[in-house]
């Protein structure tokens, strides 16, 4: 199976056996092109991996950072895609000659980790991916959660502050959990802390010309500053809300965080636990399990090639 | 089909058919009780239904406002009734020589408003339950949500003020949407502004000796007064920040409305939707409705009904 993840930025080709292995990887540029452009340039590294395998390919998972029209195929609302209201699955199939599915990043996403991750096993699985943003995915009873429309498990657009700051990009909402403890908010907050503490060792990396950004806050904090420490714990327990939050709303057994954010570990997973087992009700908050994800950077491709496999099978059953 | 709304205060127990039409009513007081006494009084007002009627009943379902372990049958952490830990289910089914299914108050109130009520025809629902507290409700996929044990659509305990004040009752938390936007919050907001401006037509009412509640702030506002429609506008906008975070979450078709501070009606609603449209993501804010409940203070007696109808089904069906 082939899994696909088709970023604004760049995309990941995969081949993935049903072990979860990965035999061969292809990485192309996907940002400022046009959409003839963007189809060749898929097309191109599909071909390659195709190429490079001895086995034949039985379809192609696609996980896209947008709303995606399911019943149709049709990339709805891509914002850093030239790909919106193209029927993509269908052209995409018969550019191919293969199956194609297609599904939003963090349904994939959540499907890989409750299949063969950090949820595995679970019936009930909430994901944060912490990047610029908060991505969400959500498993119901051991499928993932799409809404009514396909636009459902928006889980960084929850407001937790309702007087707080703006939210980001194209959401108009106040206080959501992404304005205060995302990507963006850590490395707001660790500025605040640089310019307001010169002598911390935010301050002294932002006087000595480094840019604070949310990994540079997780260096400073894995070396052992107390600056950048506090900041990943101020972060830590804002999620600790929102995931509280959801430990009410889904009593899930596992809520999995995921995104680049999650490099600082237990440092920001500690201070969110703690919030969680003083905010959220009994019995849910004694039972779910708080982890971060297992697949980082390739969940995406990951997650659409366990899609293609599923439904592929599922066409066969039905 | 015999349906029980088995309240800390009271009971209610009405024989229902298959059209939704309550043909007999029995009421009785639960509170104060022991447990022995609380299941003579079921049993008693149960079978003064079943001696009204002129048919077999085939099942009693029972809606309980407590955390209920469906696989045993058991009502778990019951505060406000005397059967925490005791099998209800099976002690009942064999008092009444039927087959007994239980569930929570809330699950079976969104369940008749799904099947019969505000919501039906959606196959996803979100309903809340404006009380002195704020209970849940789910429907996902044309499903009641109950969680991964039962714990879970507890939707009045979502934060939307991080520090605000503290939740009520047994719940840790603060800020939470039941802290700011349900009656006690209502009555809470109202007897402010009766004492800062005794002039107005709450503060008058306080003056006169009047307790100010919820229901006292409804009546006020239909009689036109201005101070109480701004503070029942207040708690609109307040619960618009929550559905609208329940909209991004779910992208549900429907959210419904119920509780006895929903006799308010658009007083309340308007300024609701107003918050969901200036607030929630495309395009789940756009297709939502958010409209009343059909059913009051009933809903959890023809709730228990329609459950008995669907288990009864499943069993034969398997």
């Amino acid at each position: 199976m082939i899994g696909v993840d088709l970023g604004g930025t760049k995309l990941l080709v995969g081949a993935v056996d049903s072990e979860l292995a990965v035999h061969h990887r292809a990485h192309r540029f996907s940002r400022g092109v046009d959409q003839a452009e963007l189809l060749d340039i898929v097309v191109d590294a599909v071909t390659e991996v195709r190429q490079a395998l001895d086995t034949d390919v039985a379809a192609v998972g696609f996980g896209i950072p947008c709303l995606v029209d399911r019943e149709r195929g049709v990339a709805v609302m891509a914002v850093n895609l030239p790909i919106a209201d193209l029927p993509f699955r269908d052209v995409m199939s018969e550019r191919l000659g293969l199956p194609v599915v297609i599904d939003n990043d963090a349904n994939v996403a959540v499907l890989v980790e409750q299949r063969y991750g950090a949820a595995r096993g679970a019936r009930h699985v909430v994901m944060l991916t912490l990047g610029t943003g908060i991505g969400g995915g959500l498993v119901v009873d051991g499928e993932v959660y799409r809404g009514s429309t396909g636009a459902g498990a928006e889980l960084g657009h929850m407001v937790v502050e309702m007087d707080g700051p703006k939210c980001q990009g194209s959401c108009p909402n106040h206080g959501c959990l992404e304005a205060v403890a995302s990507g963006m908010a850590l490395a707001r907050e660790a500025l605040r802390v640089a310019e307001a503490e010169p002598e911390s060792g935010l301050g002294e990396a932002l006087a000595g010309g480094r840019e604070i950004t949310g990994a540079l806050v997780t260096e400073l904090a894995h070396d052992g500053d107390r600056s950048a420490r506090d900041v990943l714990a101020l972060i830590g327990t804002r999620l600790g809300v929102g995931i509280a939050n959801y430990v009410n709303i889904f009593n899930p057994e596992v809520v999995v965080i995921g995104g680049g954010v999650i490099a600082a570990g237990d440092l920001l997973l500690d201070p969110a636990r703690a919030t969680v087992a003083q905010r959220a009700l009994r019995p849910s908050r004694d039972l779910v399990r708080i982890v971060p994800a297992r697949f980082g950077a390739e969940s995406g491709m990951l997650g659409a090639a366990v899609l293609a496999f599923e439904e592929l099978a599922a066409d066969h059953t039905a």
